[in-house]
């Protein structure tokens, strides 16, 4: 049997079992691995049960149950709660927190694990649950390389493998501007879809062309075309001026007003684009406004 | 001679020659169309005056020169200043007007055209000027089909013709829609990469997983896929609840607090979402911000 044959089907312990660490524990089952589950509320493990995971009764034995722990709850205070139950069983081995947090946790989970001779590793999940147990689902880790060379097989049963580095903030900090991204994304089209529902339309129609057509070949090609050029600080106005989009934010304030949907988010976005225009950028591109983005709002 | 290539080089004038007229008086120039320009700033029409354009002196003469105007200024009111100086010459012609504004204004321009028996096309331009005189640059264009209909072939020189309906308002609305959607999506990218750019990591290093993967794969993928659950008003919370989401929004703020970037947008995010809470979406799933969206911010 090679090494590699042996990691694919390591015994694996997953806790926390909202919809993301359900997920996590079908995808081991299904890749052949003996699954160990724990949850503060029992019963939601009883659909896994039935598909052949073992539910351990007490923390302790979910963590002498496997030497690799997968831990998936709300943060990084409820991780702590659940693993200060099982005292000295976690020494000597690996845990793998796929839970989201802030760059300061994750630095502090390190120093944490360190104390207590557990193998640390850290990640994020960057889609859905039902994406889960596919290669091409993207998680994201970072910290020890050695921990990490060591579980990858492992992990490669719930998705996609990618090292971000030894800097162990660099998953979550990706994770929480990611999901930023997203949030933003999210907002911004589901208030489009309001707004052109006051005319009737439906988002099915109207996804035609914001999904279809808008949202990849115009504004994510254009931010990828403009990557480089950030990077440089440059942010020519050729194409357009801050304040040519300052009108068109002006015009997405007033549309939304006329038509009785939500003015707020465009007024919120017309604000951001008159202070990059008073910190001086009224004739560069849009692309000015991660400037402001770079230090606390209000700090000049 | 057949009607269609007659239309293919049919005279045209433009008005308005900021970076957005420059690009659609360059793209009917390149296609053969016998082009006359007038911007208020005469001088911005060097350039095409040296690629075969005809400068006009007056906005009467702009006007005469062509049985069709297309207009693209800053906003309906510049429009009104400028062609106000062209008096009854204006009566006969066809009016397309691709600057951007809102529902009333389409509304109103309409009246104002019929009045003085002016053919009028509201339109909008949904790509940079640079993608100008591509087939598969989305022009939108809403109103009068006859107008549409006539103008169709002369327009294909500058882009696509998407006809949306004979609702005038229908071009300036998914115009302000389709365009808050890109500064959301942008303000959420330069947030994004500024808050990466504080471990050092380069914009164009994000922009391989934001651009590459995360942005087309996710985001929009999951958006497309949700369109027509929304219509429903269904909105799941099975594969993440809104108070996951609240969780990772706070994550976020955190995230840009400790790093050091700006706070503000994902607060305002954080803020949303504890609305949505508040009216009752706790349970469900993210999509049911539009429930917000669909009505001024403060209204239950
Ligand atoms: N769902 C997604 O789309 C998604 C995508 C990527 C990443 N994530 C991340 O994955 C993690 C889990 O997300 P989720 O969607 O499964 O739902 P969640 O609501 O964030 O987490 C639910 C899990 O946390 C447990 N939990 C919460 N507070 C606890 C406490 N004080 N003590 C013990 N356990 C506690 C819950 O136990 P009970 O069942 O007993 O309440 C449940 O197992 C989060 O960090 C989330 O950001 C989720
Ligand atoms: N640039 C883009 O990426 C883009 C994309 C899609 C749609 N659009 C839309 O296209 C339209 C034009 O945009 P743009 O980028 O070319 O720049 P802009 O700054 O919105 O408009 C500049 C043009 O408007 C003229 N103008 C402004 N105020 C005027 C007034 N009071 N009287 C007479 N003329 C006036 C300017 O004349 P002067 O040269 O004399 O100042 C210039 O011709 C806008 O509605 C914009 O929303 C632009």
């Amino acid at each position: 049997m090679t090494n590699s044959t042996e990691q694919d089907h390591a015994p694996v312990t997953v806790i926390g079992l909202g919809p993301m660490g359900l997920a996590l524990a079908g995808a081991f089952l299904d890749h052949g691995h003996t699954t160990t589950v724990w949850n503060r509320s029992p019963r939601k493990a009883d659909d896994l049960v039935a598909k052949g995971a073992h539910r351990a009764e007490t923390v302790t034995d979910a963590v002498t149950a496997s030497s690799v722990l997968v831990v998936c709850v709300k943060d990084y205070e409820a991780m702590y709660g659940i693993l200060g139950q099982a005292g000295d069983a976690l020494a000597g081995r690996t845990l793998i927190n796929l839970g989201s947090g802030t760059p300061e946790e994750a630095r502090e989970a390190v120093a944490w694990a360190a104390e207590r001779g557990i193998h640390y590793l850290d990640g994020a999940i960057m889609v859905p649950p039902f994406a889960v147990g596919n290669p091409e689902a993207v998680f994201l880790y970072s910290g020890s390389k050695t921990v990490f060379d060591a579980q990858q097989a492992t992990l490669s049963s719930v998705g996609g493998t990618t090292f971000l580095g030894d800097d162990p903030i660099l998953a979550v900090l990706y994770n929480t501007a990611l999901l930023g991204l997203m949030y933003s994304t999210l907002n911004g089209y589901l208030h489009a879809a309001a707004l052109v529902g006051t005319a009737g339309v439906e988002v099915a129609k109207f996804a035609e062309i914001a999904n279809g057509w808008f949202l990849p070949s115009v504004v994510n090609a254009y931010l990828g075309a403009n990557a480089a050029e950030i990077d440089k600080g440059e942010y020519s106005g050729a194409q357009g001026s801050m304040e040519m989009n300052l009108t068109a934010l002006e015009h997405i304030v007033r549309s939304s007003e006329e038509q009785g949907a939500d003015a707020e988010l465009p007024r919120q976005m017309k604000a951001l684009a008159e202070r990059a225009i008073s910190a001086g950028y009224g004739p560069n591109s849009y692309m000015a406004v991660i400037e402001l983005f770079k230090k606390p709002a209000g700090n000049a």
